[in-house]
């Protein structure tokens, strides 16, 4: 089969206004930086701008339960090809985050019309993904995998404006939260899956590559580790009667940093959140405790330094004579992707002669929760500085636009 | 010359009735803790309570230009034995810091009186060591030194609980700030000073020693050290194209402990500050901002100490990528304290039969100030833990009566 060529210029023109169009002022509720979530007027005036774009394109466009939107080209019961993200953004977020994955998946849309290639086409736009409305990453997707209960919709999960339950927010919005199980189908007629995002890092734009086609996303382990010294005074107590528990922090900084390289295949551990008890330059520290976050695609590989980690502090802290204790804040698995689509992406991602890599995602993204029913993959596009959740988040319409051609192409090899 | 024996239960009994009486409501403007300082009425009650007691003694009493309380059994321009401590406490302090140095004194005055001993003695209570008042510490015994300046006492320094200068306290009390010179004149007629303090640590207690002989006040370089790294995602950035400030921080952790074990003669090294930015568990640090706290009695080994590790964390930062700013934020001299007066106090310690050791002071003392004028030592008590500047201080009048005969013995072989 023969590569369709795009008009990449126009594509990128296109994919730039739209970006544009979604960050005035009827778009978000801050005019810093894009903030919009679920249930606000800026939200319903972005699912609506996609609504119109895609009925104009002869799709049929609905909500589930909840509120993620899907549009597709097909009856329902045909199999189609999903694309998609999510267009809600951090509270202090930028343009692109999610939302320039939807406009280029809008984007593959157009061109599948104005080649006409006839591709059975479903575009998704996941509800909260960011976490913005109600403390909750990935919400809408993880509705649709089920990984929620009604308790947690009913009870657990509140707005973070007005603390009032995710279940009366979408009720108050005009959605059916109690038929959230039906949500499920959104995935029903799936064959595959490519979602396309802004990298969120560096590793694109350092290595000069254009394009990232990821085969996998990282699991994670977030834990604490809270070392128990003694205070004293730091002038009058001689360096052999310390319990100072900053030197076990300092081992295990050094130490994760070790295990994580040791481990390779993309494992990587960072210690974020350092808090020393009482924190005066003339005491030495009763307590000291530091946040773990440890990451990978290879479970063995990543779960192996969480647990050294762990055990080391333990070991460091007891060979000073003092005690270390570990708990962990949340984990989640990783999750490989597709590898017959992931062929197709590179296939087409070599036709195009741009540079291009293939890579894990270190971040959490919609994708995780399609993976484990639907044979999916994910495509990145660098952003400047690797800067994102942020105003200053920056990144090239003309990359989507190569990022389109290449869905495009291996969808179109695919079904 | 015969060393006395005194009765050292009657002398713990007075001394602990003392601690007791200076601890009650009259004395302390919390019930929870000792709270006392410059120009309260609790504060003029304790120096009125010394006042009585020791005019009881026979010793005129009077205060210097600012407040310093200053008795002596002797006419001006005759020669005197220094003795006592301050008696203002720490804002949470307990009842020992300061104040059993000075009871301990008067206890002496009171043995030469009951053995006849005929020594010349002069007792002075130093105004404001803490700074509880004016942020300021070792306030009376630098202006006694006259390291301070007339812009200093009339402009900057400024009441924590007010912000009035001060002078303008200082007048108020009914003292004479404009005459703060002639505060020099009470070291004029000192040939020796002794200073009884708690130790603040917890060498005495684990090591088994009743007495400590100071034979040095450690110096001290207090700073900053700032690490820039660069913001990325935890999970998104691979070890390799990281920049983390923590990494540093670590090194630099570990390395002071070398340091300052390697520079030996007491020198102390601490990070007892640590400021992580952005300081959330899934972002790698922009910066991380710790305090350096290094002491010692030898000035070459720990401004060596000092010097080495600000370079270390130069060159560790640069061996990353990164770059380390170091800000002084104040440092002091060493005091060597008087060999002479040491000797009597070992001397006099060993008649005792007693444990004690001769080891260096690492907190500051108002002794800093008589030691360039006038011979000094200090002797030190043990404190429970180590633990002062709080309401759960705790120390033994048995060790105050110890500590007592055998500055009276000190003082009677000197004289």
């Amino acid at each position: 089969m023969q590569a369709v060529t795009i008009d990449r210029g126009r594509s990128a023109e296109r994919i730039g206004r739209d970006i544009e169009t979604l960050s005035g002022p009827d778009y978000t509720l801050s005019n810093e930086a894009i903030r919009r979530y679920a249930y606000t007027d800026v939200y319903e005036s972005t699912l609506r701008f996609f609504t119109r774009e895609l009925e104009e394109l002869g799709f049929a466009v609905e909500r589930d339960p909840v509120g993620t939107l899907v549009a597709r080209n097909r009856r329902k019961g045909e199999p189609v090809f999903g694309i998609g993200s999510h267009c809600d953004s951090n509270r202090n977020g930028g343009k692109y985050d999610g939302t320039m994955g939807v406009v280029t998946a809008l984007e593959v849309c157009r061109l599948n019309a104005e080649h006409g290639l006839g591709l059975p086409l479903q575009l998704v736009s996941f509800l909260e993904e960011e976490g913005s409305g109600f403390g909750q990453m990935l919400l809408g997707s993880r509705i649709i995998a089920q990984r929620v209960t009604e308790e947690d919709l009913r009870e657990t999960f509140r707005a973070v404006d007005d603390g009032r339950s995710f279940w009366e927010h979408a009720e108050a919005a005009g959605y059916e939260p109690a038929r959230w199980r039906e949500a499920s189908h959104v995935l029903d007629d799936l064959t595959g899956w490519i979602e396309m995002h802004i990298e969120q890092a560096r590793v694109l734009q350092d290595t000069g590559n254009r394009i990232g086609i990821v085969n996998a996303i990282a699991g994670y382990v977030h834990a604490d580790v809270t070392v128990h010294g003694r205070a004293d005074h730091a002038g009058a107590t001689p360096m052999d009667f310390r319990l100072d528990p900053t030197l076990v922090l300092a081992e295990c900084v050094l130490e994760l940093e070790r295990l994580a390289r040791a481990a390779g295949k993309g494992t990587v551990g960072t210690v974020g959140e350092i808090a020393v008890v009482p924190g005066l330059i003339n005491a030495i520290a009763r307590q000291v405790r530091f946040s773990l976050d440890v990451r990978g695609v290879d479970e063995n590989a990543f779960r192996g330094v969480a647990r050294d980690i762990a055990a080391f502090a333990e070991e460091a802290a007891g060979r000073r004579g003092m005690t270390a204790a570990h708990g962990l804040r949340q984990t989640l698995p990783a999750t490989p992707l597709d590898l017959r689509i992931v062929a197709a992406l590179e296939q087409a991602a070599q036709t195009t002669g741009e540079p291009h890599m293939t890579m894990p995602s270190g971040a959490a993204h919609d994708t995780m929760c399609v993976a484990d029913r639907v044979p999916s993959a994910m495509v990145f596009v660098p952003c400047n500085e690797g800067i994102s959740h942020s105003p200053l988040e920056d990144a090239r319409p003309e990359d989507a636009a190569l990022a389109a051609e290449i869905i495009l192409n291996a969808i179109a090899a695919l079904v």
